[in-house]
């Protein structure tokens, strides 16, 4: 049988005490099934971002281990930082990877949120694809006014939490818990200093501003260089594939004379996210990405099951 | 540390007798640390093709076995078929896939070469990178006159093998073991029905005609189609990636008024191959394979030691 992986991107509120930190960390490593890819701790926001894959039962077990660390540790009364939170465990989403389901990483965030709750007694709240309440699909709306703001409003119906009492915990506050598709960070510079041909461009893919219905983008400056970027988030990588997005930059950016200098994907990316692009831009035909010898045997050593 | 991974697809003179191609290509089966990714016999040709992957030391025990009952089950003297062949283990390559240098690759040739001698007492030729002799680094050369000529030349000592005595096995032949590097079958498909014209762009692609220095290629009329095929083989990705060639093809092309209507990457493909096209069409600057989720997990994997 295939092996199921899932990517799990928990965020925790403490970026600033080094041994909570390495406490949290510390149950993601050597856990066989679950594979810490990365942790990355900002002062300011004083959050932890941790970036895990792996089986979904091994992934659970460790994220259970990790949360009840920060319960025990976190106090939500006396937390500070620039990025919003509502509690010690901010954010858990499920994301599926390989041989996985949309449909199946939602089922596994219901009862992952149930256990979590359990476990922990902090009220959970499912969004994205696991939100019950279609209001909840976004994070920011669970997230109003942040962990001051819900403690006084938890016990308003349309605030209530999905699992456990209209109450935060008194010190971990209350747990986001969802599904969503894998993001990829795609960025975009141009040979151009004027910031407002890469907001206009930004503005223009992006699906607030009526563009590709899975793509968020802002556009920055990188004053060092001279050039500008339109920063990207494609949502859904299979419905606003990486090329689609590209070549849809290039062509606005013509209305200026603008040429792409270069491109940039940041972090992660599942293989299909590019092997989908460089199927469009080299015309290939009924390509499988079983036929690349590093998936091929990325599958078939979860088939031998020895690992 | 990282597991080191090399490919070998050994031929075997053997495409029309199941039972003996059923006994080799067991040999291959679940082994730990040796991926069997497919098996081809092929009647007329009367041989067949197995492709592996693994770490090197499985991969040579299981080819020390297959060998065994390849040498025990196929006479050459009675061997018929429409491929070149010199021995019942006609050919074998070793690749480097990954943490594993050409050198190394080299290494390992000459180290199996001579146990392979050792244990089934048939004479090796090294070809390829393994060539001892520069003369040896093609096939054809090592194989000129297939079986029955080189039992009556091989006393000549420009025929000389390179591990054993200078005689035939009396039923095995001869073997050829050497290192290459990974061979990408890539097929570009025109929208015109004319041989001429994939001839004559494959003759200018290729090495032999003036083109790139690891590349081969030939037209084919692809009739039932109504389009014609330049059919490459790309020896070394890395020192002519695919996005170059195709848009080589692309710019002969365009002297008949032709275009390309899709191309086919022909077998399995290493991870780079591909990636390294998608850097170039997508602009991608400082991209590294360990951002791709699933290489980097075959990483860690190898890693953890838990496969």
């Amino acid at each position: 049988m295939t092996r199921k992986l899932i990517e799990c991107v928990p965020n925790f509120s403490e970026g600033r005490r080094p041994e909570v930190m390495d406490a949290i960390v510390g149950c993601f490593r050597n856990r066989k099934g679950c594979y810490l890819f990365d942790d990355r701790a900002d002062k300011d926001h004083n959050r932890l971002v941790v970036s895990l894959v792996g089986e979904p039962g091994p992934v659970q077990d460790a994220l259970i281990a990790a949360a009840k660390v920060a319960v025990r540790r976190i106090d939500m009364e006396k937390h500070q930082g620039g990025h919003p939170r509502i509690g010690a465990v901010d954010v858990i989403p499920f994301t599926p990877v390989k041989a996985v389901t949309m449909a199946e990483c939602v089922d596994l965030a219901h009862a992952f949120g149930s256990r979590f709750h359990a476990e922990t007694g902090v009220p959970v709240y499912f969004y994205g694809e696991a939100a019950r309440n279609p209001d909840r699909k976004e994070l920011e709306v669970i997230r109003k006014g942040q962990y001051e703001v819900l403690k006084t409003q938890i016990n308003r119906p349309e605030r209530h939490p999905d699992v456990g009492l209209p109450a935060l915990h008194p010190s971990a506050g209350a747990t986001v818990i969802g599904a969503r598709p894998f993001l990829v960070a795609f960025n975009v510079n141009l040979n151009t200093g004027d910031l407002k041909v890469a907001q206009a461009i930004a503005r223009a893919a992006r699906a607030s501003g009526g563009g590709f219905a899975h793509v968020k983008g802002i556009g920055l400056p990188l004053a060092d260089r001279g050039m500008v970027q339109v920063s990207l988030n494609i949502v859904d990588h299979e419905k606003n594939p990486l090329y689609r997005v590209l070549e849809f930059v290039r062509m606005e950016a013509r209305r200026w004379g603008v040429e792409i200098v270069e491109t940039e994907v940041y972090g992660m990316a599942p293989a299909a996210a590019l092997l989908g692009s460089t199927g469009y831009y080299m015309q290939m035909a009924g390509f499988d990405a079983r036929q690349v010898i590093e998936l091929r045997l990325l599958e078939m050593m979860g088939d031998n099951g020895d690992s």
